[in-house]
């Protein structure tokens, strides 16, 4: 059985696998690549967690994530510009080149949007350099603007690369996720520009559906649920010149709640039907 | 007792009120203003609300609200139609010459947003001279990207201004609300290019607090509660040339369970802290 190529399958998507779990059941199906998350990285130990994912045959696409670098006081700077360079550190154990980055939301109080982006755009610079030295990129990645006060000050692809062009292209990166970005009527444009720049770092994908649960955090869509034309991505990027792994990460209960194996099953027909085009099989 | 000159209270933000309560609550405060809805409205007879409102001393600054305007079925077109000339008809009524219009989402099914939003720059070629001929300005209003699936695919002020800028400024303005606008970066930009255009029809502030409530509609803050930089819009809206009503227009059930009178007092209060910038009274 093999999945295919650039498939990846990020670990939220299946939260109720274990990391062994995880590398034994993408091993069954086929599955090559694999997103990993700190939590359960650091709670396994990052070396032993490398050697698992390595020995069942995977690669791993991406490590969420660092970032949250928004604090405007010296101590909780410091703490985030340490943090991150221990995500370095994990990536660089984990094998894998890119180490995904949320930036953080408005300090407590604070009505100040354009402060909190200069501060993440000062963060990379002292982050980029050791990150490279490692052989890891920094990748920001813009949420949802729904995210912009407690989460993520970075919105839209276009702002992601403003901040990511301040900075060598193997120092800082961009995240294409299709829920953050699928209403963004700007975004072709800004694939364009991020491709030509060599800037993608990531690709991720889940489906947009209504209605959002309360806090606005588990409510992304099963492939070819909700409303995002997923295939235009897959091939916006492609004409892009990006040619990595398209990550499955879907962040929702009703997922977490089944079999792992038959919701990566799920997830892998969803991926070849509504990402790549391929027809359904006839009586399937 | 008077409220600032531009204050405008939408009936939204006192929901406990019934009409005859909003107009005699009005005047009680001061208020000159007032936004309305369509549901109240009809089951009071629009004339009757005419007359009732008049009688208070009150202006309408707003009739919310037409649009959905983004079926893609000849029956369900033409219904939006019917139901916006009803709407425009409304607002000629209440002597407002401004009708605040919800885009709309996407139709069952589909992921075709440039399609829904190409829809609806066609029922404003319908609807525009009819609207005029009333005395009434139709008033897209971008709504926050959260709603872009199934409330409305117009999601930034560029958007709406692009829709309105097809047509004459007497016939499609745009509608300048904080709640929707706040995260977006290109805003500063967009209000200029409104303000130059005679484009600005409304102006209507709420805050941004999170958590986000499940299906969040009904999450709006109080003005000063949470992060927005509500004078910075006045300003620049003001700046743009923008002179006309600010109304103020909160759905949170937490107001709602409120003494109306109590409501109204603390939003006046806020109103001139946080948009106007007047300090507190010392000892308030």
């Amino acid at each position: 059985m093999t999945a295919p190529a650039r498939f990846s399958l990020n670990q939220q998507t299946v939260r109720q696998w274990s990391l062994p779990e995880l590398a034994a059941g993408c091993a069954a199906a086929g599955v090559r690549r694999v997103g990993l998350w700190r939590g359960p990285v650091r709670e396994y130990g990052a070396e032993a967690a490398a050697r698992l994912v390595r020995d069942a045959g995977l690669t791993v696409s991406s490590l969420c994530r660092g970032g949250f670098l928004t604090a405007a006081d010296p101590a909780g700077r410091a703490a985030a510009l340490a943090d991150n360079r221990a995500a370095v550190e994990e990536a660089a154990t984990l094998g894998t080149g890119t180490l995904v980055l949320v930036a953080g939301g408005l300090p407590p109080g604070s009505r100040d949007l354009p402060g909190a982006r200069e501060r993440v755009a000062d963060a990379l610079a002292e982050l980029g350099p050791y990150a490279a030295g490692c052989g890891v990129r920094l990748a920001i990645e813009p949420l949802h603007p729904m995210y912009a006060s407690d989460r993520c000050v970075v919105s839209t692809l276009r702002q992601a690369l403003d901040l990511a062009e301040r900075f060598p292209a193997d120092q800082v990166g961009v995240v294409v996720d299709t829920y953050h970005l699928w209403w963004d009527d700007t975004v072709a444009g800004q694939l364009v520009r991020a491709g030509e720049g060599g800037r993608i770092a990531a690709f991720q994908l889940a489906d947009w559906v209504t209605p959002l649960p309360e806090g606005v955090l588990l409510g992304r869509g099963q492939l070819g649920d909700g409303c995002v034309d997923l295939r235009w991505f897959h091939e916006r990027a492609g004409a892009a010149g990006y040619r990595g792994p398209e990550e499955v990460e879907i962040f929702q209960p009703g997922l977490w709640a089944r079999d792992g194996a038959a919701v990566l099953a799920e997830v892998l027909d969803r991926y070849e039907r509504y990402v790549l085009g391929i027809p359904a099989v006839t009586g399937k």
